[in-house]
């Protein structure tokens, strides 16, 4: 990602697919019954759909075909002092094909967690943004867990 | 939060609570136009509501009193080898009490990104879920930028 003196900057499309090759942890949005509902996932860029495997159930991948979805990644950076944050906005649909899923398999999307994730889902890209932006309070990030990150997107 | 054999665990209340005391950023997603939006916001907890700041404007929560939205936070203990993750759903309502967001600031809801953030927005709790598993490939944690989070949760 390339350095810039501006203090909150959109992200141009490429710095966005930049993020997302170089992630792998994202939190997913869908609406069930009018509710939104959230949970993170695992991914995986295939010719630039957003692909995760999940157990999800009936409720949610059984018998829709398309469902509108929104991913969102963030990171920060500490030599920079730039937090960053990606939201892909689309469809998903559920992967049917075999030789689509053992595609997808060979990119190394792996369960970690235990538990049958049966369905793999494809999130097709429609919206793109992205944003970066320097944080007032740096100290706070290096003060907290490497794993806990503390920069204001709101 | 408590040590586990279990390889993935359903959290007690007290330990969601604990862990959304413990952080500071979390993902929202709500419904706009029937469509999952999601955003990362800076949150504090206050009076066991989640509280955050957000520019959000009008579509969001100008006209809007009472609006479902799930918030959600994960993370991962690079000692026990532990991730987690937390959801919390409910709906959000927007605070028009000035001593109300007085009591917000004192508890030092900053906004550290630059730029006007107008509402001030309490997520109200009625369903409070999380889990926590051992991952299976640590050693992907310890590769990435400390940032970065390596963690199937789907």
């Amino acid at each position: 990602m390339n350095s810039t003196e501006k203090p909150d900057d959109k992200l141009t499309f490429d710095e966005c697919w930049e993020l997302l090759a170089d992630d792998a942890l994202g939190r997913i949005a869908v609406v069930v019954d009018g509710h939104p509902e959230i949970f993170p996932v695992n991914y995986v860029l295939h010719r630039r759909n957003i692909v995760f495997r999940t157990a999800g159930g009936t409720k949610l991948w059984g018998a829709v075909t398309e469902r509108p979805a929104a991913l969102e990644i963030d990171g920060y950076d500490p030599r920079t002092e730039m937090a960053w944050s990606v939201v892909v906005r689309g469809d998903t649909a559920v992967i049917q094909d075999q030789e689509e899923k053992d595609a997808v398999d060979d990119l190394n999307l792996e369960p970690w967690q235990p538990g049958a994730k049966d369905h793999y889902v494809q999130l097709t890209a429609h919206a793109l943004t992205g944003r970066r932006f320097k944080v007032a309070k740096p100290d706070i990030w290096n003060t907290r867990l490497s794993d806990r990150r503390r920069a204001s997107f709101e």
